[in-house]
């Protein structure tokens, strides 16, 4: 199969590429770039590919379809609100890992993302993609998940899909590398002003809320909302997402500790450390997602740690996972990873 | 006034020592060490400070006495717990840096702490000494508070004293760095292991949470228990406390803010920063606790951020606070240090 | 004594703001910047002092020469070019750390900052102010040096001026935290690029070069450049220059040693530490420089390694010491500090 | 084939085996440890590899020697110096990792390493691997080369071996991240003491500088010494060796690319990027050698700085190379990584 990447510039289209060139069913990639007017080489549009002449297409959608059988978007918040339009018309598979297909409501994405949103209509057209949950088989458009909404989902899904937590209990706190900003340069992301630092951002206002909110209420219906906060660590790669929740009356580590086994057991790249809790570095350089848990007897409490490497299994790993699902390859085909350990 | 020192080798020891130098009122500084037999140089016992002659004697009690005024302890857990009885005895005041006081309960001790206790009635002559709400003044023995107690501890005040929350949801998710681990090397601190990474530790059983609650009950009789949660981050000082709880019905910003402001307006060291949510760099070298707050209206919660310098605020800054309460001198003298800034 | 400061937003200007508070001679201190048209509070243009509403005034020179005894300038490169002139006309005192007027030839400058020079008389005017080698005493405008050029100078000088090393034999292998850099955003210090990394930059062509030669050109007229490269280490703050060169015939280890202490065992901030090779963090938070140094008798080459903390001894702290020079004060007037050790 | 891996517990060990496991032409991999005394699951053994209940095998030469084609060993240094002479003796095919047998002089191996040496016969029996210039084909005991050894002579070979330079003015100063220390608990990696910081460690003294003696040696015999320092970086993995030597008359920068493009074109892993210097990051996760360089027309001399990921082409990926030249595999067989990046 042949497969086109939109936008391997930033740090998700980079791992992503990496990711696909080490694919056993992806025969040829095709790149292209969306601020590109002529082709060039990619060693000149991304330096860190030096030795690589491969051609950057300009992005032209009709050729897209042509040349490939799947396209990838790894491009920021704003662009495929404006360009999904063609693949969805003509049924072309998309896996897009920006944001903007997420949500299905317009007013939800212009309240969160400060933009435009795509025509509603499409946005309900796309399927949210988060692995373990949604096969991408038979689907059109795949919403690939945001970072953070993926170590958050996977460590409340057993909590929540079989309601063991009181659901208005339930504080996350979401801690990540500065990866995950992306390239952009910013002062907080400054060399500076982040190391021996920890800061937190965007309080109650981080554009992954809505996108668990509205995944927790597919599992939970009576769940309105979430109270979530982002911290930015002074590490490059990784997300610790800390979760919180009063258990339900009757439920104890056992009962926990079976919900998750349950749920995750069959799942590749889901493992339950069960109260040994996970670090972040345990992940990193894998698409896995490691959940821990310790339960208070004390307090009626359970946290729940889950620890994702932000640019695998929170971008471009789970993308891969979705492309597996879309084309029925191995679950793990191109994401055999192991583990950076140091 | 003469100050002895007992522990000068260890983080908070030569911070502490740092400080006295500086102190206005503290003419001179004797050290002792408990596990010296004879005198040496300071140069050869902490080689930090090399260009320091000054000797530092083996430790008797006696001596101590009758050379000084008072005496800090910047020992470890398990020393003056051996050691207290005869300053009690004699009514000369003490300021133990150690945890080893600080609770009135031996039971307590004996859990959390994993070592035996003092007898109870030295420990419940102690007082705790948390600077902003228990004056040292007319005190024999402070019981210096906690790093991750007394970031805590300040953040929730407003919030227990003022019964703003349901003290059932609160959930602390607290980060230190690597110093207030000391000088001891471990697995979880060797830099390899601690660099790029987030290790959540001792859950659920950190010695600070009975601390806490004990001085959380003082507050507000209904709080049994707390959910508190530590996390080692890749920096070397500073604490983040991160604070969550279900505000009271009729509880909304305004009226939270004014409970700090009440509290802490006075308070030369707690700097309320509103809802501009402060970062652990902003009090690195300075004793001050910087606290602000996110309410969230959606899920009627309110997060609280609390930052100190976990050597300074958590340990040595907050010691000489309570020199400063016990010999009733000018509540900053010695601490008007500036922040490190970058 | 009444003092100004031009430039309180970066770096350098924010410890140099803090130091001059804490000076014992500074009576008061009037803050200006030449990019305001009117007076704002400095919390207002410098958020980093959140609580202080002092007035910054906008660039007058008139102003600044009526109002003060002195005159710091804390700006970028190619500020000051433009602007030295009336101070000069007018015998005001000035101290510039920025490297406009270090260099006394104009091609120089224009060649190594690629921007355009002050007139060349004016450049003669200044005086380069190595503290340790040239009083400011009598000086009208003192040319504070740069960060690499103070831990290299010092580090080279007594082996330069004592004739014991082949010159033509110097390499310096110098390292930099990112503060060095300053606040301007850009890739090379992003978070995510420069932690976990090391990058050499400017290779010969740092603008530090000509100001080292000029400088070693003063103690030994044979020396017409130096081997110097700059690398960016993942720290935020502290310089090492490591300085390589061959001994001359029959000089050793004693006689090394001996022309160090000679040199400084009476100056109040350099510590020749001997053969106990000093590391960077010893010396954050103090204007000290820190040197030691290893003779290989194999190879007949000695390593000096020369620390400092970049913003105090390779900026701030000197711009006092020079201050102090100026001034007649106490030479350590106002740079009492400790090392923030840990 | 089957490998036997001795040493699985530390750095060097584990990511052998990661690589073993990818590595096409492996079949099975056994585990040996020389301190267990029964067999135990490696998820005991190294808990890092918490799902693999493989076992772990006492170490028992005869066995291994039976159900293997080689054997490495990744232990310490003083191990195999007592454990080699059955494996010579059987001509069995070893790789070693340790420094044990990479010297040919007792002498030297007592002086650098202070433990006692292997007798000097099978001391010269071992050959030294550095892959890109000694082939392992034919060989039975391979002496993989040490981290700093690697990213030093493949920096210095051609200007060695093609007489560039003046080989008494050579000065290293080399990198490293914490990683090389290896697991062993030490104040130097102390997260508190390492990071912020920059440490010179063993000046003159680093076990690695008689290695690269006596293979410069053989590239030109007019080398008897030379002058290379260590110092730690705050960073986990990752090597950076800057060399700095005078050209020889001449000689100017097309020469000397050219010597790096004669000796390195053809070589899979050592990647000449001319004036474009590599940075640390860009290698790790490889087993490359990024080599670039500065020639400074002024001083005559060439700066090259060459950077390895210390794990990799440092330790395990070269000891690969030396596999796949011993079985006369594909020389990148098992070694096709790709860039962290990020």
């Amino acid at each position: 199969m042949q497969a086109a990447l939109v936008g391997v510039t930033g740090y998700a289209g980079m791992i992503l590429y990496q990711l696909l060139k080490g694919h056993p069913n992806v025969k040829k990639i095709h790149l292209y770039d969306h601020k590109l007017t002529e082709s060039a080489p990619l060693s000149t549009v991304a330096p860190v590919f030096k030795s690589e002449s491969k051609p950057v297409f300009p992005y032209d959608p009709q050729q897209i379809m042509t040349d490939n059988d799947v396209v990838f978007f790894a491009t920021s918040a704003g662009v495929t609100s404006k360009l999904s339009q063609p693949y969805l018309a003509n049924g072309f598979p998309v896996i897009d890992l920006s944001g903007d297909m997420r949500l299905n409501d317009a007013g939800d994405y212009q309240k969160w993302y400060h933009k435009p949103a795509a025509p509603e209509n499409l946005m309900r057209q796309a399927q949210y993609g988060l692995a373990e949950f949604e096969s991408a088989r038979g689907q059109t458009y795949v919403a690939n998940p945001g970072c953070y909404a993926t170590a958050t989902l996977l460590g409340l899904a057993p909590l929540v899909q079989q309601h063991l937590i009181a659901v208005d209990s339930i504080v996350v706190d979401a801690k990540s590398g500065t990866s995950g900003a992306g390239k952009k340069l910013s002062t907080t992301t400054h060399f500076t002003e982040a190391n021996d630092n920890l800061q937190i951002y965007k309080p109650n206002q981080h554009q992954h809320i809505p996108e668990i909110v509205q995944e927790l209420k597919n599992w939970d219906p009576t769940i309105s909302t979430i109270q979530f906060m982002t911290t930015l660590l002074p590490i490059t790669r990784g997300i610790m997402s800390t979760i919180y929740a009063r258990l339900n009356h009757g439920v104890d580590q056992a009962t926990i500790l079976k919900a998750y086994h349950d749920t995750y057991d069959d799942q590749p790249f889901v493992h339950v450390t069960d109260t040994d809790l996970p670090t972040i570095k345990q992940v990193i350089g894998t698409n896995n997602c490691d959940i821990g848990l310790a339960v208070n007897s004390q307090t009626g409490f359970v946290m729940v740690a889950s620890v994702i490497d932000n640019m695998l299994k929170g971008a471009a790993g789970q993308a891969v996972q979705n492309l597996n699902q879309l084309f029925n390859y191995e679950p793990t085909a191109g994401l055999d990873l192991q583990p950076t350990l140091i």
